[in-house]
This record gives structure tokens, C-alpha cells and sequence, in this order.
């Protein structure tokens, strides 16, 4: 059954998707404030499942590209979602039947819905993640191998750069330097397909799911951590102050890491979290709280609110959350594009429900 | 009158090519070794003219871009440029009519003719400088207001870019950060353009001249320096031995300095040259002796055989000479996009035949 993404559903969804990007996906509030004024201008966009498109339907993955740290000050312009469509058309040679999240993560989350509003074209209740990730090809359709190209890149000065490339850590290579030329970051669209091929190679539901979580939080009694928790089935890796931030706008990223001293019963703990655009590792004194491909937020204690890694500071009362992915990336293939290896940290992963039934 | 590029003219080709480069546009010996190869399996291409073409035949400027110090090691596979022509002729709705090398400088003025002959398609007589520049938009075309896209860069292993960019520079900042993750040298096509567009951008009867100046060298009786300096009112700026060369391979460039010390009868003179790619700047204690868009060659002193700049080696006996640059490149629009200041040097420029009159 389809719905319209009204400005409800999007407030939702924003926290919901905040949630889920594991500190990365940029800061979801631009792109609800994006989608909020494209859903004013053009009307709520319809949210499909995929039983809803014809099987030949093409899908078009898009979304920002590059570090969230740069997209706080740079901003899309708004037509970016229409010049993707209109070239990715070409080159196919077939109309966009929908728009989907490459990422249900911070902006990423939001910003395809401005764009769905824009060009009249309903959003795909799913995406690529089921969170955010760095890298352009950790996405399941990579997993599933659906062809990374074309590719289309954009800026918000209507540069338009085009890859036939023979994979997606070459698209990754040349699509990063290029949005390091065009100031830090862009938007693009990749990994294209048939709403078919998208049946097995995508993660269903989730832009429903980041609502339903965002909708828990607004309507809970209880506390919000702990309401939020219980929604998750998550783990509460510590509550404490943020008291150290090392961040870096380096090759696209940003890259760096966090301590957070425990406060309350979590006194006399010291947690750090490494993080390149997302949170990748917890870990404390040497022992691994909980990793990626795993999805890691810090929400801040008051009302459960994400705070994406650009934004942490200094002295923010946080709690460190996790919960599990989805199961596409624990599988071998899952974790060798996306396991805490592939981001070179010695670590084998563990799923955090088992690390934490060790640990506690 | 059309003719063939057969084996005797790639070879005076090469030489004129290799003299007209400025100590750019690659080491013309592999491009002579890829043209010879291609002639001899597919028979010798056509030179036309641009009258012997329809005014709406499209004109494909093309050629490697990069560091030629990369391009020494890492080679072409010979269907870099019927790629280009495949992906151009999809982007434009058009055939291409004919081939032009982008410049006639090096292994750039030859590659060209190895595309010919495998596609069938003829090579124009004329370029897009007369001589090699390191940066893209430094083209004649450039200064007639040919749109620079849509451009297209490929490499040795099939991946292909496309780009629709605003401008010269934006092309020239998006496919050096593609050449540089490629590997430091790709090839590629950019500002096409009309048989009668060309008339009025391009340097016109430039691959004949650089014939002619081979066909000069290897037939003359006279001294080889002599003969050429005659041949091309050339200035000789020092003859000498070479003491210092320091070349980096930086951001798709090789960019340096070396030094010639005088003997014969310039003993006790010591001069310097700054390079990006080509011989930019030839100065002697602080007094320019000419500079670019002006034409500054290395040759040999035995045979006047050109040594590009990443064929310079400590103890080689050469001498530099300079010549007179295309009119198009002495006007002020010329001299903006490609005098020295262009390449940050607080030099105005002055014509090398008034330099040498002023210092001789």
C-alpha cells in the first residue's frame, strides 16, 4: 500500500535516518529542510514498495557523495535529483520509474525525497545500506552484483561528470577524486537497475523502518534512550561526556576519532570510537565494543537525538548505541566489502548482540 | 591534395613533432613505434585538409593527457582512440569525420595517426597549438569559443569518463584528478567541433609543417643544429653541456628546472630552463632569454635530435633553441590563457626574435 511523505513522515523519518547512518549520511537536518521545502513546493511524494513497480521499472540509487563536514556549508541547490534523472535516462535509454536512497542514512535519507517531489517520481520504500557507509560501492547492490555504471555526478553549478568504469572500487577511486575537485563533496547516482533486480539486491523497507523508528521516539512516554533501545533491540555501549574529538576533512572523508568518558553508571569508563564519515569502531581498553558493519550511534542523553560525527563537540552528554545490520553484511561476501577489514582495522567482526553478551 | 602518412612521413613526423613539442607532449619515439605498428596493419591513413572536408564534418581533437613521465612506462593498448571516437560519435548523434591531434608536440603529434589508420577515419592537417601545452584548455579552440564538452577520457584497461563541464578550467581540474588516479596518463578528446568551426580555431597545415621540418632535418648536408635553425629562424639560446635536472612527477605533471652550462663558444654562460611538461621559461642570470607561448626546444648537438623533458639526463651535450610561437598565441587573449604569467612567472612576455635582438 503506498503513502505520500508528508511532513510528518519526514520529520520521522529524519530522526529515524539519523539513527540508522551510524554517524554518517550528513547531518539529516539539510536534507529535511531540503525535503520539507521541495514537499511545500511540489507536494508529498509517493513512497512505493516494489511489488508496486512493474518488474522492468528502472530504479535510480542517488544521493550525496563526499564529506559531510563540506556539505554542512555546501549545499545542493536543489536540481542536482532532475539533472541525474535526465542524464541517467539517456544513457540507459529508458525512463526512471522510481528514486531510492543509496544510503537510508542523515541526509541521505531525506535528500532523494526532495528530489522524488521535484521530478514527480515516487521514492522506494528501501535502499542499498540499511544504514550509511564511506565507500560508494558498500552497497548490497554490489553484493548482488548489479553493475556499478553509469554512474552520474553532479554539483550544485551543474558540472556533470559521467563513469564507465569497470568497477566499483575503480568508481570509488575516480568518482572520490573528482568530488574532492568539485570542493568536497557532490551528489550522484550508481548502481542502477530494474525494480526486478532490485527484488534481491536491495534492503526492503527501510525508508518505513527509519520512519517507524523516528515515529517511536516523537511519541514515546518513556525515556527516550531507553524507549529507543528497547525499539532496537540495541546496546548501550556507554553513557557519558564527550571528551575528546580528532576530526579530519581529508580525501573526501572525514575521518577521525571520539572518547567518552562514562558518567552515571557507566563512571570511570573510557570509550573511544573510530570513524571515517561513519562510526566504525568502539572499543575500550584495547577490547572491542562493538564494529561495523554494524550500525554504531551516539544520541545525545535528553531526548535521543543522533548527532552525526560532524557534529559532535566537545562536552555533549551522549550515549554510545548499537544494534545489529542487516544480515546481507554479515555474510562472508558482506563482510569482505564492508567488515571492519575492509576498512584496515585488525579486527574479526562479531555481531554486537553476541559481544555484548560476552562483555556484560 | 590529400596524402598518406606512410612509414618515411611518420618518421619526419616524429622529428618535426618531436621539435614543435617544446620538450612536450611525450617522448615521440612510442608514439612513432604505435603509428608504424598501426600503419603496417592497417595501411597508412589519409592527411585532408580542412577544405576536403564537408563543413559539417565532425572533427575529433585527441590525444594522451598526463605526465609523459608516466607515459614512458605505462602504454597505450592501441583502442584508446576508437573508444573515444565510439563514445564521442554516442554523445554528439554524429559520425566523426576525421582526427586531429589536439597538439602537434611529441608522441601526441603521432598517436593520432596510429588511431587513424585502426578507425579509417582520415587525420586533419592542422592542431590545436602548433606546438604542446601542458594544460587542457591552452588550445586554440579554447580561444575561438569551442565548447570544451562533451570530453571523454579513457585508459589502457576500458574505463571511460565523460564530462559536461562549465568551462576549460573545470575540464582542466576533473581530468587531471582522473588522470592522476588512472595512473598519471590516459587519453582523451575534448572541444569537437565542425570542419568549419575549425578553420577558425585551429592551426591550420601544422602536421605538414611538421613533416617538413623532419623532411629538412634528415636530408639536409649541412651541420644538423645549423640547418635547423636556419630551416625555422630559430634563435640558439646556449650550446653546452647539461649539469642539473631536477624533475618531479606532480598532480599529472612532470614540472622541473635544469641547467646548461656553455662550451664552445658560449663557455662560461650558464643558463636555466623551467619546465611543466614543456620548456617554459629560459632565463641567464635573472635576464629572460624567451619564454612560453615561444616555442623552446632541446636538441642534441650531434644530430639536432630533440630530447623531451623527461629524456633529460645529466652530461648530455645540447643546445636550446626558440622560435616563434602561432600569431594566435601573441595576441592578449592568447598570451592570457598561455604566456608565462598564465604559469605564474612575473614575466611579460616578449617575442623571441625581439629578445634576441636585444640581447645578442
Amino acid at each position: 500500500m503506498s503513502r505520500r511523505l508528508d511532513k510528518t513522515s519526514l520529520e520521522w523519518l529524519a530522526r529515524g535516518s539519523a539513527l540508522l547512518g551510524s554517524g554518517g549520511g550528513g547531518d539529516s537536518e539539510i536534507g529535511l529542510l531540503a525535503s520539507l521545502q521541495a514537499v511545500e513546493e511540489y507536494g508529498p511524494p509517493e513512497l512505493v514498495t516494489l511489488e508496486e513497480l512493474p518488474g522492468d521499472s528502472l530504479i535510480m540509487p542517488c544521493g550525496m557523495i563526499g564529506a559531510p563536514t563540506v556539505h554542512l556549508e555546501k549545499y545542493v541547490n536543489g536540481n542536482e535529483g532532475a539533472r541525474l534523472r535526465d542524464r541517467l535516462q539517456d544513457l540507459v535509454g529508458a525512463p526512471v520509474g522510481a528514486l531510492m536512497c543509496a544510503e537510508v542514512g542523515g541526509s541521505n535519507g531525506l535528500l532523494p525525497v526532495a528530489w522524488a517531489a521535484q521530478t514527480g517520481l515516487p521514492l522506494l520504500d528501501a535502499d542499498g545500506m540499511g544504514r550509511a557507509f564511506p565507500r560508494i560501492p558498500q552497497l548490497t547492490m554490489e553484493l548482488a552484483r548489479i553493475p556499478p555504471c553509469p554512474s552520474v555526478l553532479t554539483d550544485e553549478r551543474g558540472n556533470e561528470i559521467v563513469f564507465h568504469v569497470e568497477d566499483g572500487d575503480w568508481l570509488e577511486r575516480l568518482v572520490r577524486a573528482a568530488v574532492v575537485e568539485l570542493g568536497g563533496a557532490a551528489c550522484g547516482t550508481e548502481y542502477s537497475m530494474t525494480a526486478g533486480e532490485a527484488r534481491d539486491a536491495t534492503v526492503i523497507g527501510s525508508i518505513s523502518r527509519a520512519i517507524e523508528i523516528g515515529r517511536s521516539l516523537a511519541t514515546s512516554d518513556r525515556d527516550p534512550v531507553q524507549s529507543l533501545l528497547a525499539h532496537l533491540s540495541a546496546v548501550q555501549l556507554v553513557r557519558g561526556k564527550l571528551v575528546d574529538i580528532d576530526r579530519r576533512t581529508t580525501g573526501g572523508f572525514a575521518v577521525g576519532s571520539f572518547t567518552v568518558e562514562g558518567l552515571d553508571g557507566d563512571t570511570g569508563r573510557v570509550v573511544e570510537v573510530q570513524f571515517q564519515n561513519e562510526n566504525l569502531v568502539v572499543s575500550e581498553g584495547g577490547e572491542v565494543l562493538a564494529s561495523v558493519p554494524d550500525i554504531i550511534s551516539v544520541v545525545e542523553n535528553d531526548r535521543a537525538e543522533s548527532v552525526v560525527t560532524e557534529r559532535l563537540r566537545y562536552g555533549q552528554r551522549v550515549t554510545v548505541v548499537a544494534f545489529a545490520c542487516d544480515p546481507a553484511w554479515r555474510t562472508p561476501e558482506g563482510l569482505a566489502l564492508a567488515g571492519p577489514r575492509a576498512f584496515g582495522y585488525p579486527v574479526d567482526y562479531r555481531p554486537v548482540e553476541d559481544l555484548h553478551d560476552a562483555t556484560r
